[in-house]
């Protein structure tokens, strides 16, 4: 039996999800006749406090769609330099936005308030971009889990506030930082012009993200998913797995989070590893010492029946999930152990 | 009960369709690890005697990532006056691609090579946009369900060929056009660049549409793909229910073109209808007399519990598809016959 | 001696304009530091009743960014089907702004109020694109320089402000129209939200054009023009010549008139025209009688001195300017006359 | 008298570069007509060992064009942090040809073979961005006028052919380069796929640029400046300026660096400097000592009728350039070492 830690996007949907989904009520979404899609962006909205949300087939086409609602062809967004918008979305911010991203050297994927007012250009000197958007992610994905203060995103808001910048939550991962933190969601909604969280990562679900905002942006969003070719039909079958997975899946992301800080420990004490990073959720990172080759490594690894994934730069990632269970655990945590 | 005639994308699974999808064995697509998608890609391209497909959520994402592979900002696509891509893609073409069409006076929104051949901007004229792409459509979707003889797109092909043009088709209701002409799909891969097929139309699939090339293009089209944000997770499902219509539902489809067909005959002897165009497939456009106001009747079907859609300029649309049984098609006919 | 009749584009400054364009004071126009701009771009300003205009390298540009201004990508513009903006700009309005034309079947490329009205699409139906700018050419170009009634612009201009559109003048022959229907320039300036001029056709300039708007407007314009590259030096050598032709070459024009209205009488009774359309302004076109091949028609005159140009379909044109004189007409006359 | 050192294009035309001017031979430019700009495209390709090249306004379109040749949208360059393109073109790398940038740490706006290749996304790997391009910049600007070894050139050269990326250069100041380097601007001919040179810096031509490709690249560069409105009509009169400068302009620039590194050699002595940049060409940039602030020291050199400009964080600016004697710069150093 293969042991899957390569990302939290590979789980599948246990039986119950799929009865779920099996016994959906449907409409055609395109024509907003579906009334579990619709439960569903009214649950998600009414967690954050926020007005309408959005079905999407995945978070790319949410965080995409969130920046193109913010800005103009030729404006610039604000992120860390490991930002998923940036990183990891085929260059989306300049093919689907016509924007420019002005990256900061954050710590661990996130930004200080400090670092934003910093990086905005002066709106009178034409020659460089408008600056009109901030995102920020949360939990990082390439920072490696980490999850922010409120406070600190409460201090960029003020920059954004000050400077007419918009401010849109890559919440991915925001299930996960919620429970790490003890965070409620209103808080984030509060803060956020626009907020996508995904139902396919940590939760679960084998489909889907939800874009969060007010009424009129969420009008507008309807018209760049349609665009982008985001509008489908019978979608209940997908929010029905959504709407599963807020009942059953949110608090026990603890127990991955237990997992992963369990493996550091083991990680931080074998010979072979030079550092690991601090785990502050499902995600763990960390280097070999330098006569230990990554490629050789996953491959070992592989070997027991154990995949994981390399970052590049000398970095290696381990994801724990749903489907990462308490005997897979027992494993690998002895597997580790004793590997040489 | 309702008896929808909107479209035929209101189609819900059946019991059997969804216990197809509840058994599939489903991976994770963005890492190309979902057996069932990569099946139904397999066998629809097989289908059509093409090298490789890949799943869209939505036929609107399938066209608009054609459009994408064949062209480069600035440059012009030739396609009907009635195009999908131009009147009910949002915009995207010029959105996703930067590209401007020339639209052409079609016949019930077919054109001919000679139209097409008329239309290529020169392309040492530089002022005038580079033609690069022509688009059909097959059946047509506003021409009313018409359908293209083979002969007349190998002449198109012929125009493309001798002038440096790409050839798509969109295909969102080829299912039809193959019933409707006893057609072989293989046929129309030897003439196309790219073609996109439904299976949430007249298949009667909840989600999803493949787009088909070779296999250079399909493996560009995967970044495309990405960048609109179309690559989902656990898709399996979703691809289950595709392969389930392959395997049921496209020989049923000659029962919606008789409906429809019956439809139209009783339409024809009405006093209250001016014309019924031709009806060859399951799309029946047909137009009032001056007196009756459009709006009016279709309230009056609508309290008849019979739902049918206006497409402007006075003229009404009546779609068959798989939830249109027999019972309810008996008493369509009825109240047409005895409407006032 | 040549007599070139293909394009008034094609003059050059007098000695007076140059010696006018040698004096001028300059300075480094991106730092809008060059006093001959700013006050050529007051100057045109001024004359329109519009609060601000800016220097642009072509009117092409101007239109661009125009575009630009009033749109976001994915929407739709709506001008006729001789639109120099669909035509003659390389595709522009889809590479630079994303955005779609709906074309009109005007009347020698006017088109009327109740075509305008009828083409918007629905705001709320999220499948077509949102209609948001109106463009009208005045002269028209393709349309053989006919020109606007102002209350055919006033009663556009009502459906613009109905449904929220913006409105745009291609005013690259508006001084012809204005010496042509004796207009005052500040009843245009009150209807459109945008006007380009040229200054490079008819007033003989060598480049040149500017564009007209209010100053918040042509705040914006400023950094698109950067972004299209327009932003150039010690511009106010241009200026100057701009500035000569405003005070020396608009009177004048009536002169291009009458001489094409002349070569007009002369090609309606003369045996290989078939038939010659209204002429209004400066640019005169006419058809061949069936026996009578475009090409060798312009081979023929070509070798008496006259150039001429095809505008295909069997349409030819004969445009007349500031370099073609009266003892140039008089032969052309002559040899137009006695043609076989 | 105003002593401008803010950059070295505020110049203006001398008597004779204005009596060139008046002078040149003209013709329709968008006609391919201008015998000028013919023939100062072909020195410009000539002295570079190119086979062609294209006029343009500005040095932001000929460089925009370049990145539009080279790339698809969703693409991604990789250059400097500091450069121009990503600075300094208005947004325009991602609003024209939809691209992102990979900024690297360089050295004074220089960057190394061994990082571009460290900076190259896996073409496989489809969610980053495809890399396509490498963007260099000779002398750099917010580098301060550093100029690159040819064989560290030749290196990235190597690196981008390994990887199939496209190589430009920006070559805005690239004569200040070849004077302070003593190098043949055939030897940059050989390793870029274009080079973009200005006439309206160093040269002191008041607009104008040159891009420069093998003939192939060019023709489709017509159709960019085309879309982008930089067609112009009697362009000579600019062309013969650039012709003129080419002819006096060039050698002369010694005298600008002699006075750039004569000012550094003061400013080293000053109390009040912290550092100040190697001077390889006509750009100095230093820094102050901790209570000086910038804007005071810009005031009180303005009083001086001095004009320096800040580039942020600290930084200051001094650009030396033709219209910058020798007067002038006798005055500017002992106001300089007086200054408290």
């Amino acid at each position: 039996m293969e042991i899957n830690l390569v990302s939290d996007t590979i789980t599948k949907p246990s039986r119950e999800m799929l009865v779920h989904m099996l016994n959906a009520e449907v409409g055609d979404d395109v024509y907003k006749q579906d009334p579990t899609v619709i439960a569903l962006e009214a649950r998600v909205a009414e967690m954050f406090g926020m007005e309408a949300g959005l079905f999407f087939p995945s978070g790319t086409m949410a965080n995409q769609t969130a920046i193109k609602l913010h800005t103009q062809p030729g404006e610039q967004l604000i992120a860390d330099k490991y930002a998923h918008v940036y990183h990891y979305e085929g260059g989306g911010v300049s093919f689907n936005s016509g924007v420019s991203c002005c990256l900061l050297d954050g710590n661990r994927g996130m930004i200080t308030a400090e670092q934003v007012a910093g990086a905005i250009n002066d709106p009178e000197f034409y020659h460089s971009p408008l600056t009109s958007l901030v995102c920020v992610e949360n939990t990082t994905n390439k920072g490696g889990g980490a999850c922010y203060e409120l406070e600190d995103l409460q201090k960029i808001k003020k920059v954004c506030d000050a400077n007419n910048l918009k401010f849109h939550l890559d919440g991915a991962r925001i299930w996960n930082a919620l429970v790490a933190k003890n965070q409620d969601p209103k808080a984030f909604g509060e803060l956020f012009d626009t907020i996508s969280v995904c139902l396919s990562k940590g939760l679960g679900a084998p489909i889907g993200s939800v874009l969060l905002a007010d009424k009129a942006t969420i009008h507008r969003a309807l018209r760049i998913r349609k665009i982008l070719g985001g509008g489908m039909r019978q979608v209940g079958y997908l929010a029905a797995a959504g709407i599963y997975a807020l009942d059953n899946n949110i608090e026990r992301l603890a127990e991955d989070h237990r997992r992963a800080k369990e493996i550091a420990e083991v990680l931080k004490k074998v010979s072979w590893v030079a550092s690991v990073e601090p785990v502050e959720t499902n995600i763990l990172i960390f280097s070999l010492v330098p006569n230990c080759i990554e490629k050789n490594l996953i491959e070992l690894l592989k070997q027991k029946n154990i995949l994981i994934s390399s970052m590049g730069h000398g970095k290696l990632r381990i994801v724990t999930h749903l489907d990462y269970k308490e005997v897979m655990h027992t494993y690998v945590l002895e597997t580790l152990q004793k590997l040489v």
